[in-house]
């Protein structure tokens, strides 16, 4: 009746084996749909940008030569001879002596080579000004090609799209970009004791809680989720529903089978088709341990833990990367979270050879933050609930101790709520006579809204 | 011709104004589309959970005082008298040295108090066991009622989903949550040298690139980005499409009219409304000084620069905030960002009195990182996609030198890049000989895949 204790695989290994899955194919998006996309072409600058050379203050555009020894207490004295209008580029030949009125962004008359800040000039008349402050060739001016030169590469393959990269994009004209497909997840509950959600539980079952932490965490990955169905511990059945999700996605996820005998139904439904493969039964993480990873064809199938927190730490930790993977990025780590320090609160011993992913909530104590384990029995829905974030403890290390600092990774913003609560208190002590900036009944006037 | 300074306000000033605004209103949605909305009701538990003492273990269920004493040298044992199949209860009595066969997940006999893991017996016969482990009551058992009881306030109004806390309304049999309605947000674009992207930009214009950074910008912060148009420099133009804005969305972000005059016009524009107000023209952040932050009725007007990466810092700094405002987080801040200690490499002069945000480019040297300030003018497109996140510079410090380390607000996961490459590297050095894992022929088999 003992049952064979796994061979379970380092996290390494585990992120070595998902190097062996390829990138899918890419498609054309418009960019206003490209955010956190990821890039299948080079970016390449079609022109220079800017096209001409550009003033960066508002101010005069001058000759810098004429303003060479310039100062407080010996001008340099220029003629006002046009403006250049936004949008447009003048037709000024400027000669020694001359300046022309500029705006930011606006262009400059060939002939000049800098712009002195309205700041740094007085007006004598309305034709005429003082220069108080020389420049040199160039100051306060994009010249040309400066931005980035036609040919240019300027962001590579495999890159996540940012606000700014779509900028970028904006700026050269193009209205699409090529991306790599976004991986399409067939996500699949396993286990009869497990309804849907709309259903009272009968006794002895519990509803379908992964279905639904599955899809946001497909959703928060940048993948797209495809819901495939509950299969009850019935081999034929799962191995018919782990096929409709093969047909419908890029890669399949079953969900429970945490039991030894429901797993083995995900192991032998994978091994029936010529070709695919077991590559990892088993990894050295809590919670997680009973992790399954492999591949069907190209396409990778993963089996995590039914519970709800066991599952979310493998997907994670391991579907996150097959993810990025599939999706076109050249790494195979989870995303960074916001982090922060912390000084533990109690003892926490790990196993050696494993590695810990521990569940804490922080609390605020004045400017520090402390972390407790959330002790919850890993079925445990309000513990994952309960927690800010969680700390990896690391396979060497037998454990942490009380006062240690750790680092926390966030779920979310916690520790905004705290520094806003410390901020306002600190506020009313600290800078109290601010009313001097907006007058009281201007405030008032303004909670009322 | 000197121009009026602005009155600068501070950040913090500018982020006390943004708390005058008031949260929108809320509605229905389904769980599935409620990754990342913003509670508007506080989740409470409606009935206990589990709602069976419940195993986290595959063994055997036993009364807890059967196994007292019970040890590797001396088992007790137990006449196994059924199975709990999944999704059913048992309707078994245990009586003394019996047990019950059950999986993780399992309902336990309501006479048996705890679970011995399979690990920890030995079969002597089909039908009788040696438990070689004692347990404790409750051992291996999440009991009715211990993740969260009936009544229980589980999560807060004003809390951003994550998947877990979908998790626990799918626990709940909740299909549907009330949240706060994401704010909609009026993008428009001015400046009489702005033309559409899909224009080639005459002489002296440029391609809007705000408009598209913004709407991503939007996106990003969880917000729904509504384009209204561009806007030449023309009072009355701008105020029509101003006034379009405020019709069609819950604020306006007027990006460009950086220059004095254009400048002016929004300023005008909004003063033209009777119940109007502008909080903030200037703050004491380099870039984006010239914030505009005025309020027309309830809703929020915003004036970011026209300088695409200045328009950015403005918008994490304030925009963000008051999105999240709106969108009923009880916070003002930007969202937390992943982050990394990096080595400054030159010195970075900033002025007192001034928070200044610094792009910076990362580069991996072995296992530091540096960190070289992005030093583009502040027109430039590529200095904001070449950087890797910014450091911030509060207004006390009078700069930062070369050496410094530096906290950097990641704006996207480059560092993962440089761990990845390094993990690499290692491990090609310090674990050759993992092949004993898998064999290569499957490593090989996988590649060709």
């Amino acid at each position: 009746m003992i049952k064979p204790f796994l061979r379970v695989a380092s996290p390494q290994d585990a992120r070595r084996v998902l190097r062996g899955f390829s990138r899918l194919d890419s498609e054309d998006v418009a960019i206003d749909g490209a955010l956190f996309r990821v890039l299948s072409e080079p970016i390449r600058a079609s022109e220079d940008t800017p096209a001409f050379n550009r003033s960066t203050m508002d101010g005069f555009a001058v000759r810098a030569s004429d303003t060479f020894g310039a100062g407080e207490s010996s001008p340099a004295l220029c003629r006002v001879v046009g403006e250049v209008l936004m949008g447009e580029l003048v037709d000024i030949t400027l000669r020694r002596g001359e300046a022309v009125r500029i705006w930011t962004g606006g262009g400059l008359p060939s002939d000049a080579d800098a712009v002195v800040m309205v700041e740094h000039t007085e007006e004598v008349d309305r034709d005429t000004i003082e220069i108080l402050k020389a420049v040199a060739p160039f100051d306060n001016v994009v010249r040309r090609g400066e931005d980035f030169k036609a040919g240019d590469t300027l962001v590579g393959v495999g890159h996540r799209l940012r606000p700014q990269d779509l900028g970028l994009l904006a700026a050269m004209g193009r209205s699409s970009v090529k991306v790599f497909r976004r991986p399409a997840v067939a996500v699949i509950s396993s286990g009869d004791e497990i309804v849907p959600i709309d259903q009272v539980p009968p006794s002895g079952c519990m509803r379908d809680v992964n279905r639904h932490t599955i899809h946001a965490s497909v959703i928060e990955a940048h993948a797209v989720p495809v819901w495939v169905g509950i299969a009850p511990d019935r081999l034929d059945v799962l191995a018919a529903t782990i096929d409709h999700g093969l047909g419908s996605a890029d890669m399949v996820i079953v969900s429970g089978g945490s039991s030894m005998g429901s797993r083995d139904y995900v192991i032998e439904a994978i091994q029936a088709y010529d070709d695919s493969e077991i590559l990892i039964h088993g990894v050295s993480v809590s919670p997680g341990k009973p992790l399954i990873l492999a591949r069907v064809g190209s396409k990778p199938v993963v089996g995590l833990p039914g519970h709800p927190a066991s599952a979310l730490v493998c997907f994670e930790q391991f579907v996150v990367p097959l993810i990025r993977r599939l999706g076109g990025e050249d790494v195979v780590n989870p995303f960074l979270r916001p982090t922060v320090t912390a000084r533990l609160t109690r003892n926490h011993p790990s196993r050696e050879g494993r590695m810990d992913f521990v569940r804490v909530r922080l609390q605020g104590e004045g400017h520090a933050i402390t972390a407790t384990p959330v002790l919850g029995k890993s079925g445990m829905i309000s513990a994952m609930v309960r927690a800010h974030g969680y700390i990896c403890i690391q396979e060497d290390c037998e454990g942490l101790y009380r006062g240690d600092h750790v680092t926390v990774n966030l779920f979310s913003n916690w520790i905004e709520e705290h520094l806003e609560k410390e901020y306002l208190s600190g506020h009313e002590v600290a800078r109290g006579s601010s009313g001097d900036l907006f007058e009281s009944s201007r405030q008032e006037k303004l909670s009322r809204v």
